[in-house]
């Protein structure tokens, strides 16, 4: 699939492109999202699902920009590592933090296949009271 | 393999599971260490990294352990989300931000594949500088 | 490893380079076959099995290679997204639809991941009955 | 986590609720709705975005349940090949074609781990043309 | 879908479930053939070829069981721990080396998250020569 | 983030280059480790954990290394398939050897989803006595 331009974009597809540039105060909008407009649904869904939940809420957009980043790290996704590797400096993340980050991760995913493979069964303080 | 209980532990496994109960201020140690204590090279390995990495740095506790629940729940491990689950609360995570997470975790995977499937390449301001 | 070339190809390599060519009617045989050839047993069985299951049966050849496609983008093969996408394309499925598919493919990852995280019961209704 | 019952559903909660029983013409909604209202707003555009993309489109419904199950096996989440099996079988999916579909999917993890073992290079003719 | 008792299997069926039980001189078939055999074709592949490939070949049987563990802890198929756990002891396989396995395939994925995470380029001596 | 040179590396990353060369008896370290360093605590503790675990233990140092592999291909980690590709051959795993391990791999990756599609329960001798 090609990329859809800002200016070749049918309008459902212009109304979000203006959305995402008007919400993020930029000049003009990721390779993501111009991918994305090939399937114009679910490029509006998608933006409003993130538009909604990345922005304010419960957790600070630096700590959730870094959840997003741990998930795509584990998924090997190489183009979301780059862009919310880029979003949490933006949003605060410092060398130093992001490098602790990367160890989480890794151990993470070691004691995942560790509980896995001893198939360790859950502690009962670990269950949640009714 | 058995858990190792706490009483018919050998030395160094015992040596350990002191530290363990020590820094976390608990009087007896998870399942997951019982059990990781069948190989005790490799429990005195986790759990130096472990009290290494989670213990005081960069980023704040709990994000650290936001972060891990993230992963853990990106590879269905269920005594992972169990504990990181209950830790995560325990160093100040609300039942909300929690939900948030959750929500977060799920939109990473979702945009983690449609990356994938567009084979969208790396935009050039993502790419760090030398 | 390197391919193995049908020019080179040792006999029981040679017959499953020339089943593929004959029941695909194609000239040549694609590279991962080629590459899976530096084991002539695994390339036996896996021809075998692919020939089978993605030949005449219950679902339709389209539907059967939409499955195949989802599956890579899941595990983010690229060569086989590649492939199959090709594949998919010659056996009848259009961009509108291929696109309409990395939205299906998205949104399964997102809830997969939701259900594990809120560790959801499954239904009495979806068990199948005796 | 805990369900939110219908009756005890915030009005944002019980709008969604509603509308997943009309569209679908059922008299309750399952499980994963009840937890995933724990989070109102992932709530609305999850079910925004399923019942967008699920619905009427490109694809059959059959086959997009097909592809939402051959994901959620990939994936090992439980709740989600009971609830995807279930759909694709209301929906006309066979014992046969289901068990078509488990063999497909056996096979696209198979070729995906051995394309990746071997780094096969994509064929020229797997590109897409300009 | 329901297992296929070895009684009620039809002729196909029961010519893979006799050269099973042949070939491993055991007295009755694991769970996985019984539910396999819902699709004959695919249970005939599967045993074609686990049995050429896990049969003598280029690595000793001991070390392809723990290969065949190793996946299946990364995979997190409970069945799958299971069944080739058994095997893998059958064939030799120790409590101590069990415990090394899962200690290596827990640092393996951790370094597989780390390499992902620095995006570490290949060094040139890793590369094959011509 | 930018690999650390051998030069420009701090006292503490320095330790750990000199004992990696050392045990290793090679004149340059890996990327992986140029790149970790940017961690300092997390080389410290993946370096100690590796030279433990890989070195003698109760498995041969080439059945590691192929296990190792058989998680990185699972994986899909580029780097950790060339690196423990060459380790593997550099402690006796030969082509064949190689090839074969890659159809274990694929085979094992197919056969879990087919056991988790199935959901096969695990027979009772799987299970291990107390």
């Amino acid at each position: 699939m090609k990329p859809i331009s800002e200016k070749s974009a049918p309008p459902e597809v212009k109304a979000v492109f203006d959305d995402i540039k008007a919400t993020r105060n930029i000049k003009s909008v990721n390779n993501f999202w111009k991918y994305l407009a090939n399937e114009p649904r679910m490029l509006r869904h998608t933006w409003d699902s993130l538009k909604s939940i990345m922005g304010p809420g419960e957790l600070d957009p630096k700590t959730k920009e870094l959840v997003y980043l741990a998930v795509s790290i584990t998924n090997n996704c190489e183009y979301c590592m780059a862009s919310h590797g880029a979003a949490a400096r933006a949003k605060g993340a410092t060398d130093a933090q992001i490098n602790e980050l990367y160890a989480v991760v890794g151990l993470a995913n070691m004691t995942n296949r560790l509980a896995n493979a001893y198939q360790v069964p859950v502690d009962p303080q670990f269950r949640q009271k009714d």
